[in-house]
């Protein structure tokens, strides 16, 4: 009993503290850790296996839409990151450089790579010669690193794995229209697949990707209150390819620029499932990101003919193509929940003498403790029922709790009594101007524009800070 | 006509000048290109799919033997690559140093990983406490990082694609045993899915990897006659994770060593798939590996109905789990033939105005350029037939190939005739002296030995160089 009093004991509450409980819950779900490299995680089984579900499903859907994969190298020559002016103005100050090769000293400094626009647009300034080439939608699935000073496991490391798609195209439309088709790929993800809502859109001017005429954003709204990042989409014109010489022989003869995008999903999105989905016991994980969706824990398993049985069972469930666990362990019954709880595992089918007896088994849902009782024969389709009636309904919740957290203001008074109480998102108006921005996230304790918001009516006329003519409508937040 | 004569003789012929051939098809096949960075590859889309598939079936493998994927930083700290004297012996010349992260210079060096060993050592020496933590069967999907001054695609690369798996055992016997079957898994892989088939055993003594007690390898024979080394098991015992302090406390209360193996399997097999499989019109992938299994190309395409039938063909294909595309494109069906050649792709369907009418389309085969006339209705069922029969010659081809280049000598005139004349392996026995090998080598122009043979009667009982007793017998080759 002591020790599964720990257990439990070991996560903080929640609304007490949330950044320790956020770190708590990494650590006890085994999801990653610090490394002997300051501010580089190991990512651990139970947490790599959540990667490896989004990325696989991610993957899909962009091969759906005529994505190929490539791999390019991981590191790039100093000469390279600086052909853009705007790109080495915003990474120079966090890449790491390599300067020595085995023994020797190199004649050019090296950059491990803290994304790849540049090697994706050298590579085609060499082939890319004519019409028939284009377009090119490339993405590649690695690892990134930029040079962070503060880190948090999944939100930001030095580190972190993540897909970097980038594309060219003959007219600044095709480009365009495919900046929007990622971003709306990565939203039906975090929907369909994290069961996490958001609001998504255009970033003001000074908040765009370094060298980018434009980013488009997700944001979701974590469990404190606080907006996170979790995907962005963004579109370069030709500025960019112009700046490597990309340029192609089009149908009429004529010498043209192409049109770039580039796109990014990372691993900080395990960081948005934790945060909007945990709760005091630890993990809840959606159960289409779950590595194990189902647990089979076996009551009073001294007895007889029970281990046997929920052995069968989990032959069964596993032949019907779920993935599923046994815990048949020496460990106690309650240890063995409280274990399957912390890790997220969405349900957990008990199965004891009585069942047996009776020809059933009880399926306990992680996310709302709910248990219903299903005859034997019923599991294999009974259990999807519930996965994926789990699955809406933690949508649901999210959505409702994002919801519950978006109103509007058109006084700063009304702005800072909002983000003291509520939190969330805040609608208002803006003048565009970035000194007021400052302003405002300073008289709000941090919150500032999140995303544009540019298919809606203005609630105001005028910039919420200076008075003067509103040009911008935002959803403004505190983030991570 | 001019266009299609350039692209076939683009490649050179195999026999005239096999590493000039094995570079145009990389190219032509558009595999990989050189990048920006020296000794670094692009991995293009054609190339890449074919690691994706390779990596898909490999980690299923994996799964079925109970490994957990994980992913560890990418950097290395000096003074851990440092732990394992043989290790940083092995590794210290070929490894690129990060001196300066951001703007500053950092107080240790960190290294690109060459392998992750010491990463996972230093990981487990934290975490391993008790007997109920082991084993750990790991595995990581990455890039690594090695100084070479000289490299060819896929065969050698400053950087290249890979998995290496990291695992750690409570006895010895139990890690030795996961040192073989991972082994096997390999030697299944190559065999069932590269249709390549191969010799393999323990490497002598001096041919180890960097602080192993046994490497045990996979030598494929490629059509030039070279071995290629192209997967690799190793066994540390505890040794190496001595050097970590890993140690756990067993069931009797005492304080234990860890026995450790890693194993590593690289983008190098695309390399032993081109050099086996390929032929004088370019690539021939091995249908399980090949990222189209299928090309549909209509015949006069502008007659009536053509590209329509064309086109539902394709979507039946499609539907039926093919990995199939349609190059309905306005090149000549010459030229279309001919890339899919090149490209490798196992098999075309060509469809035309005759065969509509007949009510049927004609698949060839890519490796022997048989031609099967099939009924429309049969062919989403009898394409698979035509491919699983094509996997099967081709492996089959390959094993006629490899059992007539094994050869035996038990003198040095022998020894030296085989080389020059058939090429590939030779059984010789040897008395395990290096300096012996050493002037082997020198006498046959690069023979050295690939593997030992620890399962047959010895052929001769002296050491074919210096003629003291033999303690070994090995299959000679020369080697990429």
């Amino acid at each position: 009993m002591a020790k599964e009093k720990k257990l439990v004991k070991s996560i903080t509450s929640r609304d007490e503290d949330f950044a320790q409980w956020y770190t708590d819950v990494v650590r006890e779900a085994e999801l990653c850790d610090y490394s002997a490299v300051k501010g580089c995680l190991n990512y651990l089984p139970n947490g790599y296996a959540i990667w490896e579900l989004i990325s696989n499903d991610l993957d899909k859907r962009f091969k759906e839409t005529g994505v190929e994969n490539v791999y390019l190298p991981l590191l790039i020559p100093e000469h390279l990151l600086e052909k853009e002016a705007d790109h080495i103005e915003g990474f120079a100050p966090e890449v790491a450089w390599v300067t020595h090769g085995g023994m020797e000293r190199l004649e050019e400094r090296l950059c491990i790579r803290p994304t790849s626009e540049t090697m994706f647009c050298d590579l085609w300034s060499k082939t890319v010669k004519s019409y028939r080439d284009l377009p090119k939608v490339w993405n590649q699935w690695n690892s990134v690193l930029r040079w962070e000073k503060t880190t948090r496991p999944f939100l930001r490391s030095r580190e972190f794995l993540w897909q970097e798609g980038h594309t060219i195209h003959a007219t600044y439309e095709e480009a365009e229209e495919r900046t929007i088709q990622m971003l709306h790929v990565y939203e039906d993800c975090y929907k369909e697949t994290l069961a996490i809502p958001f609001v998504s859109g255009r970033k003001a001017e000074h908040e765009k990707f370094a060298g980018a005429e434009d980013t488009y954003t997700i944001e979701a709204l974590m469990h404190d209150g606080k907006a996170l990042q979790s995907a962005t989409s963004h579109f370069f014109g030709s500025k960019f390819p112009d700046a490597f010489d990309i340029k192609y022989i089009d149908k009429d003869g004529d010498m043209k620029s192409v049109y770039e995008t580039s796109w990014g999903w990372s691993t900080r999105s395990i960081g948005a499932i934790i945060m909007v989905h945990g709760d005091d016991d630890g993990l809840v994980l959606p159960p289409h990101v779950a590595p194990t969706e189902v647990m089979v824990i076996p009551i009073a398993q001294h007895k007889e003919g029970v281990l046997d049985k929920a052995n069968a069972l989990y032959d069964e469930l596993k032949k019907a193509g779920y993935r599923v666990k046994i815990d048949d362990s020496d460990k106690s019954t309650g240890w063995k929940f409280a274990e399957q709880e912390i890790n997220g595992i969405p349900t957990r089918i008990e199965i004891g003498p009585k069942d047996i007896e009776n020809g059933t088994v009880v399926v306990c849902r992680r996310d709302n403790r709910e248990k219903t009782t299903v005859k034997m024969e019923d599991v294999t389709k009974e259990l999807r029922n519930i996965l994926e009636t789990m699955q809406q309904d933690m949508y649901d919740r999210a959505k409702e709790f994002l919801d519950g957290h978006i109103d509007t203001a058109t006084t700063m008074d009304e702005m800072v009594e909002k983000f003291k109480a509520n939190r969330g998102f805040v609608k208002a108006c803006w003048c565009g101007d970035p000194e007021c921005e400052g302003e405002v996230k300073y008289a709000t304790g941090g919150a500032s524009t999140r995303c544009l918001i540019e298919d809606e009516e203005f609630i105001d006329d005028k910039c919420i800070w200076c008075g003067k003519p509103a040009t911008k409508m935002a959803y403004w937040g505190k983030s991570y």
